[in-house]
């Protein structure tokens, strides 16, 4: 079977059986099956993630509830050991064994909570890979990133007598929340990197297009707060109630008048506020989904902690207790200038592409990458985040979300291109 | 069988088999069906009840879902098809054809939706009868009312011969949320009563004792609040949201803010209020539920005249569509004294009573028994809601809610003794 | 000159020359003066009020600047000294050194911020006795309160020969924000009284009607509340800043949303709110003036309660420092009906009475007389407050306020007819 | 005299006698003097400024004390009756005769309401020329703006027979606020203008610096805004309100959450809230000061639709009355690129000047010379604002700011080249 045959095979394998941040353990196991048997060295699970640094993980219930999925699902048994607590990392490193650079490529593997169109001009439904998962969707193209993971493992491994140095594949677990980098991140996955590259497919960048460096990423929190109270007959005797819901009421709003900052663009949202049990009662409790944003860590950090007080300050305003849990967390970066030329040069060498952006400022969202990209340079070595472009159906998040699969050839050989720059043994000839 | 115990029983079943409001299909089919026996002509359904002054009814998914529900748990199914679509109102006339005045009982079968205690200290649990139906639970003691009105029509059937004047018992849907009565009275069920009385069991009031008039229910009307916005990716485009949520926590805190008023006592809730579909994304969505209670109709209305202008406002400031659906209403009354008199006077008679209250101000929550009493007086009748008290083990609404079954006879028998001053023969020799 | 005439000359005159709280200086001179005169002993100042339990007192600029107007004004300079700095209360006993009960009467001097109407339908205005003050008004009636107060000193003066025990005449500063009496009642003014009235003119009450006991009046709280943040320039770096101004707007509504209280009725309003120096500046600081209110203290002091939480909760919102301030208080109290009973009888005899109350529930607003009320009460004494009826051209707090003269006379007459039957020496004859 | 003193002593004298906007009657009538005597063709008053665009006005009350004020601090007489209604502006017309170009130059005359500092290391309090009206201050530095607009009035007027086309000075009124720019704008002033120069000192930039372009000023709307509701007794019928001040701060705190915009910053403050006349009264009125900016005019029109939707939601919620004023506006400005270059050049050759920035996009706050700078491109001109670096003692809008004197020669001499520039007979040679 042909390359390009096998990445569009992986890929439509993992967009047919999505798996949410955490629960990746299907795809894991493929990904270190896969990987196994290409010869690279693996780490897996705890060992390339900080329990302490996972945000947002879910319980453990609906944990042990995926790994039965999973396993009826074709994942590879042997490989589930290593991720049924939802410690869906892997970090596969090839030795050469030979001097040189640790050189390192980010993938990303978790799907999001979309139910999947089921209309017929939705290519995935009409060739027959739509998810089977109702509810999760590979609507952001991270499947289409493990595809091309594996893709430049397959080139890596055929050609690794020609390399130099160490080349550490990184597959990481919820991208999506910003939940599950720090933790790999925190572990020391990339502590020996030199030079370190991520790769997003489609963000807006059309096909034939190559971005070497994306600046544009805004530092966010996630924060999932509760207020409980004490509930009391409305009617009866109100005065006994602590209503959390008021609480929360006041909280949202006051968050959302925080503050614009002169340092840079800010964001809070109040995504998602439940309260109360019914309409007699005066609610004992509420829950809200929140994330801030700034366009630097410094922002996003002043805006976290104004939301912190305003949390703090609503509490004692109705005398009930509150919790902050961190759900997800990025940072902002700055991508390495050099590294990024380097990048340009092999994109613009390579026939599928047409034209090359060297820095883009463009806000895109937030990505949680960052903490790899930060913990390198801080040790001295180069980073950067890069954008293969592709035409999509539509847009990211949407149901009918699809990638042009044209671009992951090229995609994988670019890549492939980057890894022999700094690892190959002729390199310095 | 006994009187006593065949109550007893009927209060078992209506306990062991509880429907919520405007789902009493199997209760109103027992019900029907007794009277039907007892030689009561009935009215039933939509005749008994005007359609669109039904607040807060279920959709017709979970009707019909409830039907089969129904059938499945002894229903009487010649019955069924007058409540199918949750009119599940009955009024029983016996027409003695001789002058009388008419004598109106109302009784009220609706559970809530409680899960009800599973511990082996409460009786319902112990002695076999606890709800069968997770979640919904007759925690108030309509069950017993219910019994309570089939006893007196079995005695009023036997002693029909010694009866004048026309007995009406209705058998009243949906009390809780105080949903149901306003249809029936809005039918024009009780246009021709001279004397309405309406029960209700514990409500504080001890065992043995007997309370002739309650004037303490307050108004109340409950609001189900909607506000529609638009969603908005909350990082990249928030300014193209129009946010449902802080349209709502607005409104909440300033529902909460109204002014209270000298006239009376006022209360207002915002019991539940759930918005948005995610973190990162601005909600366009919001419901709340809502009530609002006064001493008076009038401060009710005040309260919610100004709950309305506060949505209003609020979906202005937020740019939003909102909606408010009245979800159950009661106003307030004042019980006939005379009437109250001669109940008091009956009640003094029957052994089992040791205390007897003309009249109680106390603050009972609301009823909306009182669009009945309203309507009776209205055109010159008498009306009153009377108590029979009994040793509870637990409040009304609390998952260990549960009578002391030795009410239950004498309640019947006063009741019948009412019906006796009023449509005796010998009344006036 | 008769006694009704000077009584009307003193009412004349304190109207014309209207002191607000704790500047009572002119007039509590003046009341020194006569009294001195006619025999009383005289407790003066700092003696008869505890300095922390005054509230709400103006600060020592305004109290010298007064102090200045009132020696210009007509005040008798040997009494100054005593009420110089704002301890402007007078207790003045006649000690008949015959055994018998001690009988205390209190009168309050105070008068309004109001400027007073300069319409030529105004009777003050046409008779020459507008207040020379603009901005300061007696448009309660406390003027006449403390010329009947002189008058019944001077019957009492001339019939001392046929009274016993100990009568006292407690004149008070600083009622309206119920602020002066506290600081008398902790003194322990009332602490030997057996027998203790409080009197008010109109509220509602028409001439010729008398009300025994008022037991109305809603305990409250009366506090000045500030926020101190820190200001910035709000377009270019408003993240600086510490919002006072949301601070205390976030206060405000969460204020009035406390829950009503099922135990009575509860008030809260924040009258007045100024914050900010400026548009483009984020403003570093805000003042509130905020009332509670509650038909019981339990119920004032749940009130107060909350809003110190919602103070302190909106501080740390905003990160800002608050501090609140007791700027007046009174409690609620319940007259003892035994004396009320007593003087009932005696204002049924007297010619001008042609309806006597005995007790009143009417909301009256707030009064600190109470203090005295429940400190005499506590030691086991009678304590009432009663109500002289008298028509009034506009009502109390209005800029046209007036009382009918008429009633001044019989009021002097029936507290004399009170002070004697409780210390004449004929009295069990 | 040498022109730099005289430079030095008018922009002293403005100093000392500073006039806040639309007041600038002293200012204007000693600027028209001195330009009559030098030969210009003035137009004043209602002539150059649209009645109907003039924002933030003082009321007549006030502009008629000031123009005694001006009598009897030195304002020259005959010019006053242009002035005397508060239409402060002047436009000065250079008629060469000569065919070319109109060049037209900007000066912006009025002072800030800020107590200047009287500390002596205050230059201007050790010198002599503090402020003389306690409360108003040159604090920005408009007093050498107009010094610098006489020097060059004065340079041109000397070497006028060297010159080509049109030179027209503007001197406008009530730049602080944003107030005064668009009433000259609509009047059409710079309608013929084929080159269009602002100018500021300061704002920042050293000594020996100049910035030829400056693009960060935002749009801003300034927004005077009122709730009229109904005042009622808090205690005794709270009811009867309609609460101006709970509107206010509801409003307040949903116009701080208003959504931040993704097409650039933005900023919202609402700098004074001012409610309520007494404690125990519902608050019938408030008033607050709110200003909005933004990156673009679409930003702040947005920021502006916002807080009208805000205002008329929360009148709704209150059932109050509402109205909003704009007191002050500015819109965003892009300079002419050709138009800086040349500036830049001709600084650059200026001995005084040592550093030269083209263009800058730092946030400068706001500006209502756009107006002028839009109404001249969108004919066809060019335009620029520029900034004169000076050393400053303390920063703007602070009580001891003071401004190095050294650059006001060398700002004249370069805007006097400037005019040479586009105008001088040799040009083209």
């Amino acid at each position: 079977m042909q390359l390009e045959e096998q990445v569009i095979n992986w890929r439509r394998n993992f967009h047919r059986f999505p798996e949410q941040g955490f629960l990746e353990m299907r795809t894991a196991s493929i990904v270190a099956s896969v990987l196994d048997e290409l010869g690279f060295d693996l780490q897996m699970g705890k060992s390339v993630m900080k329990e302490e640094a996972c945000m947002g993980k879910p319980n453990a219930e609906i944990t042990d509830n995926h790994v039965l999925w999973a396993k009826q699902h074709g994942a590879i048994e042997r490989f589930l050991p290593f991720f049924q607590e939802g410690y869906t990392g892997i970090v596969a490193s090839l030795q050469t064994n030979r001097p040189g650079p640790t050189v390192a490529f980010r993938f990303d593997m978790d799907a999001l909570p979309i139910v999947e169109s089921d209309s017929f001009d939705h290519a995935p439904m009409h060739l027959g890979f739509r998810s089977i998962s109702e509810g999760t969707m590979h609507a952001c193209g991270h499947d289409a990133h493990t595809a091309i993971g594996l893709g430049l493992a397959t080139l890596l491994s055929e050609h690794q007598a020609q390399l130099t140095g160490v080349i550490k594949l990184i597959f990481q677990p919820a991208e999506e929340g910003t939940r599950g980098a720090k933790a790999m991140a925190s572990a020391g996955v990339v502590d020996d990197v030199d030079y370190f590259i991520a790769a997003h497919i489609g963000t807006g960048v059309p096909k034939h297009h190559f971005v070497a460096a994306n600046n544009g990423f805004l530092a966010t929190s996630k924060l999932d707060i509760t207020f409980s109270g004490k509930s009391s007959h409305a009617g009866s005797e109100p005065q006994k109630g602590k209503n959390a819901l008021l609480a929360a009421a006041s909280a949202a709003l006051n968050m959302h008048a925080v503050s614009r900052h002169s340092s840079g663009d800010s964001r809070v949202n109040v995504g998602e506020l439940h309260a109360g049990s019914g309409r007699n009662i005066v609610a004992n409790h509420a829950t809200m989904k929140v994330e801030t944003r700034g366009e630097t860590s410094e922002v996003n950090d002043y805006m976290k902690e104004q939301i912190e007080n305003i949390v703090d300050g609503a509490a004692r305003m109705y005398d009930v207790e509150q919790t902050i849990e961190l759900a997800g967390e990025a940072i902002s970066c700055k991508c390495s200038e050099q590294l990024a030329k380097e990048l340009a040069q092999i994109a613009n060498q390579h026939s599928f592409i047409e034209n090359v952006t060297l820095l883009s400022e463009d806000n895109a969202g937030s990505e949680d990458a960052t903490y790899f990209l930060n913990a390198v340079q801080e040790r001295g070595g180069q980073a950067t985040y890069c954008i293969f472009g592709t035409d999509l159906a539509a847009g990211h998040h949407h149901e009918k979300f699809d990638i042009d699969e044209d671009t992951l050839l090229p995609a994988v050989e670019i890549l492939f291109e980057t890894a022999c720059k700094f690892g190959k043994v002729e390199k310095q000839s």
